[in-house]
C-alpha cells in the first residue's frame, strides 16, 4: 500500500533537504521521490544527509511540470499553510492519511506535493490539487522545514495506511467502489472539455474566466471522480458540442 | 453545534423504539426527531421507554416523506447494512462524526436517517444521501434495533461535534469555506435541472434514464456543493438550453 503513495517536492533550493527527504521517507516506508524542475541537484550532500536512503535518491525521478509529474495519479494533496482567496478543501495530516489510505486500497497512486523552501507552492499549483492539508504548528512560528513537513505527513501515512487491512477497512471510501478513481490527467481532460465547451455555448467569456473555472475544477476535485463519471460527464458535453454545432449550421465543418 | 442534527426514522413500527430513540439521543444531547410516516404513534409504551425525553417525542416532526424531512438539510446520511448495485460513499460512524462536525461548523444541518425495523431503507431511500453510513458488527449477527443504531450514532456525533471548537478544528474540511453548502432541495433542484436538460438535447432517454441519473447523483452528493456552485451548474444548463432552443426555432415559445 504505501507504495502508491508518491512525495513530490517542487522547484526544491537546497540539497541537503532532499537528502533529509528521501531518509524520512525511507523511516516510514515509502520510496517514490519526484523532484519538479529541482534547483539543487542529488549532490554529496543529499547522499550525506539522506544516511543511506540513496537508493531513493537514485530513483527520483525529475519532472519538468507539477503537471507531468502528478498525471497519474488519482489522489493529489498539496501542503499549504492557509487557505487561498478561493477556499479549498483542507484536511489535516490524520484526515489525510484516511483518505489516502482509501484512494490506495482502491488501487490509486496519491501524490503529496511540497513547495519551494521560500515560499511553498503557488496558488496555480495548489489549484491542481484534490485537496491540501495543513500541518498544525505554533502560530508565531508556522514555517517547517520542507524535510520535516515531509517527515509528519509519512509518518501519518505508515500509520493509516499499514492498517488500512484491517476490518474496519472494507467499509472505507472508495474501497469496492465499481471504477478506480479517475487519475489527474483524465480529470482534467474533462475539465478542459468542459471549459471548451463553455465557451461555445457562450457560458464563458474566455477573457475573464478565471474565478468561474477555479470553482468549476475545485467541485469536480473535491468530488474524485471515477472514470465511469468521467466518461458520463464527456458524454454530456459531447452532446451538448453537436447540440451546438446543429444551431450553426452556417459553421458546419469547424467541429469534429 | 449538536443541535444542527436531525434524527430522521422512517416508517417505524413499533412506539417502543421511538421512545428508547428518544431516550438515546437525550443521553447525547441530541433534540430533533422527525419521524417520516410513522407506522407506530406515540403512545404510553414510547413515553414509558423515552425515560424522561417526552420532550423530544413531543417536539418530534411527523413528515409524509423523507425528501420533505430533510428536505433543509445540508448533510444526509442513511444507515445501511451493505452498498447495494451502484456503490455509494460509505462511511464509518466515525468517518461520519468527522463529517457531521464539519457540515455542523459551517452552519448546515445534518439528517442521519434510519430505516424499518424489518428492512431498513430502501434503495430510492438510500440514494437521496449524501453518503451512507455502516456501523460494524459481527456478520453472523449482524441486524441492529433502530434505537441501539441511533445510540451508537449520537455517541460518535457527540465525540465528533463537542470538542470541534478545539484548535484542529478551524482547519476541518468546509470550516471557512466562502459559501453555505447547498441545501438537498437546492442540490435536488438542480438535479431535476440537469436530468431536463439531459433529456432535451437527447443524451438521456427517458424511457431507459435509471443508471445514468444515480450516477449523476452520486457523483454530486458526494462532492456536496455550495449554493454559490449550485448557482454555477444551473447557469451552465440555463446556457445549454438556450443554445437547445436557438436551434429548435420552429419550436419557439415552447420554454422559458
Amino acid at each position: 500500500m504505501l507504495n502508491r503513495i508518491c512525495v513530490v517536492m517542487v522547484n526544491t533550493t537546497h540539497s541537503g533537504n532532499i537528502g533529509a527527504a528521501a531518509r524520512a521517507m525511507k523511516n516510514m516506508g515509502l520510496s517514490r521521490l519526484l523532484l519538479v524542475d529541482p534547483i539543487a541537484s542529488i549532490d554529496e550532500e543529499a547522499i550525506q544527509r539522506s544516511s543511506r536512503a540513496e537508493d531513493i535518491l537514485h530513483n527520483a525521478e525529475i519532472h519538468p511540470t507539477l503537471e507531468s509529474a502528478i498525471a497519474g495519479c488519482g489522489l493529489v494533496v498539496g501542503t499549504s499553510a492557509r487557505s487561498r482567496s478561493v477556499p479549498w478543501p483542507l484536511m489535516t495530516p490524520r484526515q489525510c492519511g484516511d483518505r489516502a489510505a482509501q484512494a490506495a486500497a482502491a488501487g490509486n497512486d496519491i501524490a503529496l506535493v511540497f513547495g519551494r523552501e521560500s515560499r511553498g507552492l503557488t496558488n496555480e499549483e495548489l489549484h491542481l490539487c484534490n485537496a491540501h492539508v495543513h500541518i498544525p504548528t505554533d502560530e508565531n512560528f508556522s514555517s517547517l522545514n520542507v524535510a520535516q513537513a515531509i517527515q509528519v505527513m509519512a509518518y501519518e501515512m505508515r500509520l493509516a495506511l499499514t492498517d488500512v487491512e484491517n476490518a474496519e477497512s472494507e467499509q472505507r471510501w472508495g474501497v469496492d467502489w465499481d471504477y478506480p478513481m479517475a487519475t489527474h490527467d483524465q480529470l482534467n481532460g474533462m475539465l478542459q472539455h468542459m471549459e471548451q465547451t463553455l465557451v461555445e455555448i457562450g457560458f464563458l467569456d474566455p477573457n475573464t474566466p478565471k474565478q468561474l473555472m477555479t470553482r468549476v475544477r475545485r467541485l469536480f476535485q473535491r468530488a474524485a471522480p471515477d472514470r465511469m463519471e468521467i466518461n458520463i460527464l464527456r458524454g454530456m458535453l459531447a452532446a451538448v458540442q453537436r447540440r451546438t454545432d446543429a444551431s450553426e449550421s452556417d459553421e458546419r465543418g469547424d467541429k469534429a
